[in-house]
Order: structure tokens, then C-alpha cells, then sequence
């Protein structure tokens, strides 16, 4: 998407056709800055760090820092050890995994002679793979959107509630969530979007509504206790969220705080609709309170990185001295809270069945 | 209620005999410290500049400063104009009008040489009866706590949820939401709180952290997104809070976040009620709806307040630059979800019939 009118991916490969461009995401909201990743050790350095960040941009960088690693040394221990490598940077993302085999299995067989242009190609699709999944998204979700806009007066907003990050920035472009609110904007259908702050990391606050921003999409920042209140007046058409996982039954385990609004949407009537590629069906579960819940750190909670007036970027202790906290990270909002769901293959119910629908090969 | 392990007040006459002490709540919770009032405008600017805040404290506040303008000038322009100056400091406070008309009726129609002492008198039985009423809010609160204790085995926690500050230092002693809490602890049955942030002003995380901890309740802090996960784990056995106003039929006007976390409490089965004295009760309304709810500066959601290493106090820009905010500060919650009205006369259903059952004089 655009960033004060340049469009951008979040990783690129750079003019000199060997190292590879991203925007360090370490630094929003408070700084737009790319960075330049040229070895093996910058990819890894990225992932760990998060300087990228999402499932499927982390899955394009290590992709392309196989292709990093290949520059130095095409041979097999070579090859090995820089997926080895590379996977261990964030030992739970599923995405990443995914992305290292797919460069294996690219460059497995061929002669090294060939290895290095076979990478480049294969962590090229993988980008574009995304950005088409991600486009498709935003194609399904946007007739949701054109539908309660044309039940408005003309000009009149719709009102779309989001929470935490589900943005082009935590993929190649598009996003997720956000896919057909970037295509409804484009296409000139007036859009506001509710950013939930999403405490305890701010993904809302600091990324969503970062991008949204720069892209030129109205939208307001607004603590996580705030949606319940503006879908009791009517300030919210509909709510769109991403997942980190969806079980075969259509559960949705998202970032912790989706549940509660959830449960506003159903007590409001707002339709509450959850958009994910189907790498993100978990086809093994059938029930999402069995998902394990990961507990963070609880200086997430504790303290907040923010600027000073100068600018300059700090992080403040923001509690009571002393107090204890805890910071489970995810929650899993039940099927029957759920709306539909949106994937590039098209919308359906959150059920077995409705999964079945568009995933019959799946079942 | 303690601060290690001495007893305090809010609020209190200062040995002097004169001047009275505080707590500077503005301190909280990155330092305790007291403040001394000896002028009208002391007391003035602690109300304004919320040294003292929550309605029963500010109401006591404004009590003492009338006593502080009395030693000046006992005349009826003197008082006319010190409850003027003092009612104008918080315009929308009910308590704080409503202590200065106490004020008034306790020294008119006194000659001036016996106003001062008789102030003084009205204003230390505003602070004990606001202590009574809270110490009977937390007497009829306790049964529902001891009577979850008795069906867990020896020794396990009651887990209370709150949001928000409904605690001793928003009144002059033991608080209503933590009333209960408090004298369960003080009992030797074991409690353990969570305490939810309270985004954006963060009170929880701030202020009932500070009392829980300085007393020595067992608590954690988590962020308002947490508390339906928790609840969904069967990690929340009850959830008590305040109000700001209850309406006659029953619901309840709170901090925001308040309705996402009673919404919660029924979808899982946990009881939810809602503490206060009779003073909060608005017999005139019948419909929680039409409340109007205070929009509150944005600078509350796009900012933070917090400790640097150093100890410094700064505040830090969280946000992404240049989004816009929206910060509605109190939401509604329906009669429907909430278990019952804990008051100073008894627990009640929320409803026009429960409160009726309490307060027959006032249908």
C-alpha cells in the first residue's frame, strides 16, 4: 500500500539485484525507516528482532535470506545450516517453517550453479503468492462492505472496527483485515475505521493505525474498552479482524481482547467477520479451547515504549512500583461469534461445514 | 485502609488543628507523599488539579476547604463565595455540590464566632459517614465472597475481577468495589484480585494496584483485554465493581471497558455485581441509555504517563503521529448482566423491583 503516495511491500529485493529492502518495523510508529538486510545474519537478525514482523512477512524474509546465505555458499551444508538457522530465530511461527521448506524443496537437486537464481525466484513467488492471497481476501471482503454502503446515504461512512495488527505491514501488502478496507478506499466507498489501541503490545495504535494513515484511510485510535460502547450506539457497521489460528470447527484464537469484542458485536447485532489465507486453518483441531495460550513477558504490560517531546524514543514504567501482572497474549473467540469468515477462496460460516464448503479437499 | 502497614485516611485534620493532610493522588502511583491544605485555595486547586479525586473524597474535600475559608472570614459573603469558588473546580461533581450544601445548612443562621468550630464538626461527619457507608458496602459484600470461599478448598484464592479505581482512595476509607476485598483479607480469607489497567487513564494499573499492594491483597495486574480469557479458564470467580450513576431500573453507568467485562461474566457464567452507596442511585432515570457519556480529551489515549529509570516522571506520545483519537470515558452497562447492587442497606437485584426492596421511601 502507499506510504505518503510511494507505493511500498513491506521487503523488496534492492536495485543491486542482491540484497533485500524492509521497512523496520522497529521503529514505528515513531519513525519510517527501511533497512538493508545483505547477509545470511541480517535476515536472521530481522525475524529475531522483529524489524519484520506477521506470519507471512516473516516467511518472506527467511525466504530471502536463504537467498542471502546462497550468495556465500551454495552447498548442501551450507544450505542446511542457514534454514537451521533461520528457523530457530522465532521457534512458533508456523509460516516460517513453511517458507524454508519451500526454499528447499526450490533449490534441492540443482546444481549450485543454479541454486542462487532458483531462491531468488522461489522467495519472489512466495511474496506474490501473498499479496495475491491477501488481494483475494480484500475482493471477498469488500462486497461486505459495499453491501452495508449501500444501504447508507450517499457519503455517509462505514464504520469498521478492527483490533490489533491484521495490516499489510505484517504481510506483503494488503494485509488481511484490512484488505478490503484498503480496496473499498480505493475504490472510493467511503470508510472509517475504529483502531483498537490493543494493549498490551499497541499493534492498533502504533502499526494499524500507522498504516492506515499513510495510505490516507480516516480512522480513529481508540482504547480497547471503547468498541462495546460505540456498537451500543450504533457507531460500528461492522467489526473485521485477523487470526493466528482458526480450528476445523471455525473457533478463532486472535490477539488477546478479539473475544470481548465479539461478545459486544453478537449483544449489538454488528456482524463479526474474521479474514485469514487457509494456511491459517488449523485442520487438526476441533475445538479452539484446546489452543495453547502463550503467556509473554510482563514488562508488556508493566511498561510502554513511547516519544518524548524531543522525539526521543523511551520506554516508562507505567504501574504501581511493585505490583505483579500477567500478559496472556492470545484468547479464542468461539464459533458462534462469528459472522463468517473471509479467505481467498471466498466467505463462509465459521463451522465445520462452512469450512468444508470452500476447503473440500481438506475434510 | 494501610500504606505500609500504617492506617490511613484520604483525608484528615492535620495535628494542628487547622490545616488538613492528603494524599497527593497526582503522586501516584510512581511516589507517596501527603500534601498539607491551610487556605481555601489549597483546598481549590487539590480538587482541580485532582490531588484528590473520586466523588466521596472530592465532596470531603470541599467540606474541609469551607472550614479553611471560615478561619479567614466567617462572614455570609465570605462563605457565599468560598462554596462558589469550590463548587466550580469539578462543575459535573454531584458529591462535591452536595457537600457544600451540608456545609451550608451546618453553619447558616450560626453566628460567626461558633461557624468555625461547627464546620468542622460537619466536615469530619461527612468523612465518617462516608467511612460507614463503606464499611456497610463491605459488610454485605463479604457474605458473597466468604460464601464463594466456603465451596473451595482450604487455603485456594476467591479471584475478584475490577476495573477500573473503586477503591479506598477515591473515598476516605475502605472504598466500595474493594469494601469486600478488603475486609475478606483483613479476615484471613484469602483473595486474590485482577486488576484490569483501565486504559486510558490507567487507574487500575495505577491506583488500585498502589492500595491493593500497600495493604498486602494479593493482585495482578492485566490489561482490559484479558479478563474474558481469564473468565472463559474459570480464573475469575466473581467480578466486583463501582459505579458513577445507576439508574432506577438498574443499570449502570461505569468506567469504560465495564459493559465488555460484564458481557463476559455472562457469556461464562461468573457473577458480576456492582457496588455503591445510595447516593449514586439517579431515581429520575429509568433507562440507562439516555446517560450522556463525557467525550474526554485524546491526549488520555495518545499519551502515557510513566517512570523513567531514574525515577523521572515524563510523558511519552504512544501513538502512531498524527492519528486521531476518540476517548469516551464511562459506558452503560444493562441491568441484564449485572448479578446484583451491593449497598451500605444490603444486595439487591438490579432492577426497579430490587432497589425498591432497599430503598421503599424513595419509590
Amino acid at each position: 500500500m502507499k506510504i505518503n503516495g510511494r507505493h511500498y511491500r513491506t521487503i523488496w529485493r534492492a536495485e543491486d539485484g542482491e540484497s533485500v529492502e524492509i521497512i523496520d518495523q522497529t521503529r514505528l510508529p515513531h519513525e519510517f525507516e527501511t533497512a538493508t538486510l545483505r547477509t545470511l545474519e541480517d535476515a536472521g537478525r530481522a525475524i529475531l528482532t522483529m524489524q519484520v514482523r506477521g506470519a507471512p512477512l516473516i516467511g518472506a524474509t527467511a525466504a530471502y535470506g536463504v537467498c542471502l546465505a546462497l550468495q556465500e555458499d551454495a552447498s548442501d551444508e551450507a544450505v542446511d545450516a542457514a534454514i537451521a538457522y533461520l528457523a530457530k530465530q522465532r521457534p512458533t511461527a508456523v509460516n516460517l517453517r513453511w517458507a524454508l521448506d519451500q526454499m528447499r524443496k526450490a533449490i534441492q537437486n540443482l546444481p549450485r550453479e543454479e541454486r542462487l537464481a532458483a531462491a531468488y525466484k522461489r522467495a519472489a513467488e512466495i511474496c506474490d503468492e501473498d499479496v495475491e492471497t491477501c488481494r483475494l481476501i480484500g475482493t471477498h471482503g469488500l462486497k461486505i462492505i459495499e453491501e452495508i454502503a449501500s444501504r447508507k446515504a450517499p457519503g455517509e461512512p462505514v464504520n469498521i472496527l478492527t483490533h490489533c495488527n491484521a495490516g499489510w505491514i505484517a504481510c506483503v501488502d494488503w494485509g488481511t483485515a484490512t484488505a478490503p478496507i484498503y480496496m473499498a478506499h480505493d475504490k472510493g466507498i467511503p470508510v472509517h475505521v475504529w483502531v483498537d489501541e490493543t494493549r498490551p503490545r499497541n499493534q492498533g495504535a502504533a502499526l494499524t493505525a500507522f498504516e492506515l494513515g499513510a495510505h490516507g484511510v480516516p480512522h480513529t485510535i481508540i482504547v480497547d474498552n471503547a468498541g462495546g460502547h460505540l456498537m451500543q450506539h450504533g457507531k460500528v457497521d461492522v467489526c473485521i479482524v485477523g487470526t493466528d489460528r482458526v480450528t476445523a470447527n471455525g473457533d478463532v484464537a486472535n490477539k488477546i481482547g478479539t473475544y470481548l469484542k465479539a461478545l459486544a458485536a453478537k449483544d449489538n447485532n454488528v456482524p463479526f467477520y474474521v479474514a485469514l489465507p487457509h494456511t491459517t486453518i488449523d485442520w487438526t483441531l476441533n475445538d479452539g479451547r484446546i489452543i495453547p495460550i502463550e503467556e509473554r513477558p510482563v514488562d508488556e504490560v508493566l511498561k510502554m515504549p513511547g516519544r518524548l517531546a524531543d522525539g526521543t524514543v523511551v520506554t516508562v514504567e507505567i504501574a504501581a512500583p511493585g505490583s505483579p501482572a500477567g500478559n496472556p497474549a492470545f484468547d479464542v473467540t468461539p464459533a458462534r461469534l462469528v459472522t463468517g469468515l473471509i479467505t481467498e477462496r471466498g466467505i463462509c460460516e465459521a463451522t465445520s461445514d462452512g469450512l468444508a464448503s470452500l476447503y473440500s479437499e481438506k475434510k
